[in-house]
């Protein structure tokens, strides 16, 4: 696939600066980028970088237009442009519609014919799949879940009984949606399990990584709103609410009950307790945990800083005098102002 | 399926206070109840919605009954109680015995007559599936595994060789039990695999969520005892006993040949190190890495307090001079003291 | 199974002292070894052990052979000597080379005759199975995607299109390789997808635990090098290189475009940001978060110690003044010196 880079231009409704007939072939980082790529500039501290570039275009912002050395292709936000043009040099994977000889569909479930159920997959009694949503390999959809339009499960992926997915969603492999939430209670010295009768609700433009967890709801929902994007090994615990647009990185774990603001950022590993009420752009840096509520948007942390070992032990040790050490400081104030 | 508050005391084993032919139609919580609804209140802190519930019943202890407004179910535990009255109003799904035409059961597995194994399901030779029991689509058992009577594993669990399930057991999906053991040593520049030949054994009455590991044994076993319930995303190492009825919360990670007591609680995301002892009825707060035995009952925790995270940035990076500064505490009151 | 101490000591190429017509039976652990066992012994600590041993042989180093009461097979490495005997005492699983009549393969992917496709995997278009490789029950293996020789994965793993694993490779169940990194661009209010065209490339020797995620590179590739250990639920973001014979514990997570050194050692659950360069020889020690680069070999942590919950809440809440202490340390220093 050759393109001019006036092509690329039109493509991305975007101005061009140098000869239109410059021919691209290939995207690339700017690091890596050589003659026939296209790689773009998102910020000032690559100018260096994009001064000596052997690319032979570049997506850029108009600031950065004046520096560059090759065919400029000037845009609003760079890294926008450059992944609308990935999707054109790699489409997206063409799925064949219908149902894989291997496959088994229940009798009574609803596949519309533009959809794939690929093989191996089982879609049970009373489930529903819209129009040219993908079921990969393997996949297991449980009784009466409902799987909007252009969604997309990888192979592996388990949707329990009576959860419902939206549109435009991409789920990976392994993850699992509606399965019972953590809820027992303890009676004559067992745990006596409480029933998890709610469902697992993921609205539109949603997209989980692998190997996370959206369980369902104790009684009623466990809900995640449309433009959720979550990483891999996540989990969503039961009656979680999470907020339009809120991405949560890798590892993250959402306790029972807690609802999440919308357009919120919570980092790698964080962790957030359960009951508790998380306001709309709140940030959350990796591995924190989050013990109370958080009403006021903003950036929040826990934990401590790396450092060598020997010096943390020494640190970490100090911490456990840490309250004393305050008191003995307050002593200290004391004693010099009862002297002057 | 409509029930009178009688017929709900009665199936509670349960004293009755008001009308008996009150109506119940389904069950709420306090919050979200309505007229022909039923729910339970388990504390005092609910005493005002409960003074304005539009509840047709409560489920509530003896203390409460003056309090209600509507026919009132007494009894110990109400929240156990709500537990069981959900199984009957959500009676659990009952499987077709017997195996799917496109299972596939070794000829020498043995299969109980009740059990149920689904589509895509894999059963290996010498294995054994018990009473009742239901193995769900793509679940893989291997070779000479044991799942004993009245469990249920969900869809894509996988069992390796030689392991145990006990009776009345739930394994949620992408779930793996025995699994290799982390084990490797350090042999003329590179990591040679120790062989892990023993077995993960799972008591009865087990409930372990999704995308969960239990590995197998070094060369002894990895034991889960009775009544135990992990949540998702838990890992239990080679080696590690874990006592019975005891709880660990997403994302708990045992490390190996750790021995873990009965009735303990481990909050969300905590760590416990390898080849320590933690007694009976420890608790663990959510995140806290436990770096040694914990000897005594009682509840341990580690991590530092969610701040915004430019406070918190001027505190940890204070951390990092802790020792110093208790060193200069001291040096302070050496000044003092030899002043006066 | 029966050997005599003299045809062990051949195995391991070790030399004998004592009865060399010692029969062994099982091998056993130096707690557990009675009668007919084989045992080893690592360490001068289990010298008690040792004297009072009912193993009928033991593995050691040369500086304990004086002490030990039984037939003694002299090594280098004793647990690397176990662990080669164990794979003698526990010969590994056989597998039948071909392809199972209820796995899906592509026409146009290529098996190895000596390679094993089990029930229920699929293998799609254009990938490749090298000699003596198992795939197992369940496992997809995507497009194009190209496996080694001597490599097994376990049931359940999911490989996606375009990537590689080498030779030699373990990889267990429920583990993801080559899903789509986490990567949006927030563009008019929504997270815009960038497309994930790189590959995941692993290396040979490389072993991989359950509920594992390697992500696919962005646009370059992510790359795991030879010799890598990963553990379960180990994450491995898009872009990040791991070096040779690194190995991580349960649950760590790499962030994107992360380079990690040589042979490091990862503790379990310890996170690292995106971005950064981690040197060879690092060792990060357990729940420790790595937040910028490590450029000299060493031992790293972060975190602090467990303590009771009581005490612990006490000294965590005066984290909170910590730079406010520290200033009212340098107040009182002040003044001190102000007065002398």
């Amino acid at each position: 696939m050759i393109y001019t880079v006036q092509q690329i231009a039109d493509l991305l409704d975007a101005q061009l600066v140098g000869d239109p007939a410059v021919e691209i072939k290939a995207i690339a980082s700017i690091e890596a980028a050589k003659q026939g790529d296209i790689c773009f500039v998102n910020s000032p501290k690559y100018i260096q970088q994009l001064k000596e570039t052997s690319a032979s275009a570049v997506i850029l912002k108009h600031d950065l237009v004046e520096i560059s050395p090759v065919a400029s292709i000037i845009v609003d936000n760079p890294r926008a442009s450059y992944a609308k043009l990935l999707s054109v040099f790699y489409p997206a994977c063409k799925y064949q519609p219908g149902i894989h000889a291997s496959a088994i569909v229940a009798t009574d479930a609803t596949v519309d014919p533009s959809a794939t159920i690929a093989a191996k997959a089982v879609i049970q009694s009373g489930a529903v799949i819209g129009e040219n949503t993908v079921i990969s390999e393997g996949c297991v959809i449980g009784k009466n879940s409902i799987i909007g339009r252009d969604t997309q499960l990888y192979a592996n992926v388990t949707v329990y009984h009576d959860c419902v997915i939206g549109d435009e969603c991409i789920i990976h492999s392994s993850t699992v949606i509606g399965a019972d939430g953590f809820g027992f209670e303890h009676d004559k010295g067992e745990w006596l399990k409480i029933p998890q009768v709610g469902r697992a609700v993921i609205g539109n433009k949603v997209e989980i990584g692998a190997c996370s967890v959206v369980d369902r709801g104790a009684l009623n929902d466990t809900v995640v709103a449309d433009g959720v994007k979550l990483d891999n090994h996540v989990q969503i615990a039961h009656n979680v609410v999470v907020g339009e647009n809120t991405i949560m990185s890798r590892g993250v774990g959402i306790a029972g009950s807690t609802k999440i603001g919308k357009n919120c950022i919570f980092g790698g590993m964080t962790g957030v307790k359960d009951h508790i009420e998380i306001a709309d752009n709140v940030i959350v840096t990796a591995m924190s945990l989050v013990s109370k509520s958080l009403t006021v948007a903003g950036s929040y942390s826990s934990n401590t800083p790396i450092d060598d070992t020997r010096t943390w032990r020494k640190n970490s040790a100090r911490f456990r005098q840490l309250d004393e050490l305050a008191r003995r400081i307050r002593q200290l104030e004391k004693k010099i102002e009862d002297k002057s």
